[in-house]
């Protein structure tokens, strides 16, 4: 089978491997749809080294169906559909014991810290398994992944319906977690500098704002104040990673107002903890996702709630990965799809 | 009568003036004590001269009894123990609409936005009163204003019985906020650069460390490591002002653990938005308190569970406020009083 793998050097390598059989409490997975993400970017920029062993199959947001299934696993049969939940904790930390396993303090992420989906047969323990429900094609089904982070994100934040929230950063997961956020019942305003995301939000139905534009169409504040009466919002999601929009999220929120922090900010960036204190804002960091929220992203898929197809700017076959990676770090793509198998 | 004043230009100056007598709704306190605090200091360094005007009569942390009552005033006499909730709402803001009234949009805060304690009889509003409990000294009950700042950061924080909580920074807030979690049934350690300072602590029973200290002795990290078992410290409150001590607050969080802002920081200081985003960790701002933390404050100080008026190091006169202030100022004290009348 083909399997595309990082090679260290910013290389992404295509090479063939025997498929693994799935050991007892296994399925082994034939894989449809790959998305490559920031993080995928990440690993190829050599961010990842220390946690990857090369030649490393990645990607961790896939769709496919079952190929085979281990001793011991129930309630799985060949061809059933799937996307995979790609997280292993350990189970005896003290953040699992607190009930926090997504995020344990020795999780492993599968697709960096074990061998990802980009390979036609991919073999995961079976409890990584999340089913699709019928009526999700398994193209569209590639994005289940993401949308889960954007459910969590918002669930984090504890959103509701009435309220005004504010998405710093257009990208799939901002637009993923403004969709979930008006599907919530709140009012939407995503800030995007870049014009062809701004027109893809509006196109979605969002109202935008371009934080770079000069005088009152660039003023946020101003904007978030007048759609608030004066309030501020109820919720800011920071997605951005840019350090600016950490400064905007404290001056945009309400009082009592939370700021969710989604982005990664790789260098500690500056916060105004006056403002944090002056209106005793809640600022909370948002990680992964747990089992539950794999359910409902399913579910947003499946009942159209979430357009989430309309996200994939480009699909690319597995051999042509490296040309896949470079349409998502050129910005101009959304989401870049990796075809690993026919469609079912 | 004598009031004491913020004459500008870092100066405190000793003035006579009249008396104001209650007017409906008011009632005329004579003032026994005042405390000195940090944002008294502020005011004295000019850093609050936007909002002061000159002439200020400042102060806010007091004690008193009730010398007449105005019209339509009720469940108030002559000679009732008293203290002061030095805030004044609009009600209307969104905030106050919230519910927030604390931390209102237009918030007035008695001893900066309008004349303060440091007088020998002061006229407010009756709704700010809070009554003092039988057993309170009218000297301890100048504590009873930081004492109630604590009562509300501990429960901001949702600290719970059995939990570890550290307070960076062991000034008069700090061993308050300490000795509030340690009645809750926290753990808690101290962690404070000065020896004085520490020793109080100790003295307290507290747990303490010296950030400052070469190898394991000022690790705090690993200090908290092995207190919690590898976990992490449940709630950690950021009370010293020191942008290292942030970046410490972080460090030491437990996953979905909670970072209070007690402490100013007037610009920007850099936050691990990484660790935030990565163990799910929730930053609070804590401001000011609430009636009802006030209520809580005159408990604790009534029954002895909180030895507040360990933390007075000095007492002076009100013609030598001047020097109450410079004692503050070397750092050498913890809690300055100011006494205004005799005893009662
Ligand atoms: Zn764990
Ligand atoms: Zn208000």
């Amino acid at each position: 089978m083909l399997t595309a793998a990082y090679a260290g050097h910013q290389t992404m390598t295509v090479l063939t491997a025997e498929p693994r059989p799935p050991g007892p409490g296994e399925v082994q997975i034939r894989v449809a749809y790959v998305g490559l993400c920031g993080t995928d970017l990440h690993v190829l920029h050599g961010a990842m080294d220390h946690r990857v062993t090369t030649p490393a199959v990645i990607g961790h947001e896939m769709s496919g169906t079952v190929a085979a299934v281990g001793a011991g696993v129930e309630g799985w049969a060949p061809g059933d559909p799937l996307t995979v939940m790609p997280l292993v904790w350990d189970g005896t930390c003290p953040a699992c014991r607190a009930g926090h396993r997504h995020i344990c303090q020795h999780l492993s992420f599968v697709g960096i810290d074990e061998p990802g989906a980009l390979q036609e047969y991919w073999t995961v323990p079976a409890d990584l398994l999340v089913p699709l429900a019928p009526g999700i094609a398994l193209r569209e089904a590639a994005l289940v992944e993401p949308l889960a982070v954007a459910v969590h994100d918002v669930g984090r934040s504890g959103l509701a319906a009435g309220e005004t929230a504010v998405v710093l950063g257009g990208g799939p997961i901002g637009m993923l977690i403004a969709a979930v956020a008006r599907h919530q019942g709140a009012r939407v305003l995503l800030s995007e500098p870049d014009p062809a995301r701004r027109a893809d939000a509006e196109a979605w139905g969002f109202e935008t704002l371009d934080p770079r534009a000069d005088g009152p169409d660039g003023d946020l504040a101003g904007r978030v104040d007048r759609l608030t009466d004066g309030a501020g919002a109820d919720v800011v999601f920071e997605v951005s990673g840019a350090p600016a929009a950490v400064l905007n999220a404290t001056a945009i929120a309400k009082v009592r107002g939370t700021v969710v922090i989604v982005a990664i900010h790789p260098r500690p960036v500056p916060v105004d903890l006056q403002r944090v204190f002056w209106r005793e804002l809640r600022i909370l960091g948002a990680r992964v996702y747990e089992r539950e929220d794999f359910t409902r992203a399913v579910q947003l898929l499946a009942d159209g709630t979430v357009p989430a197809s309309r996200l994939i700017s480009r699909v690319v076959p597995l051999d042509a990965v490296a040309e896949g990676f470079a349409s998502l770090e050129s910005g101009q793509a959304m989401k870049v799809l990796v075809q690993v198998g026919a469609e079912a």
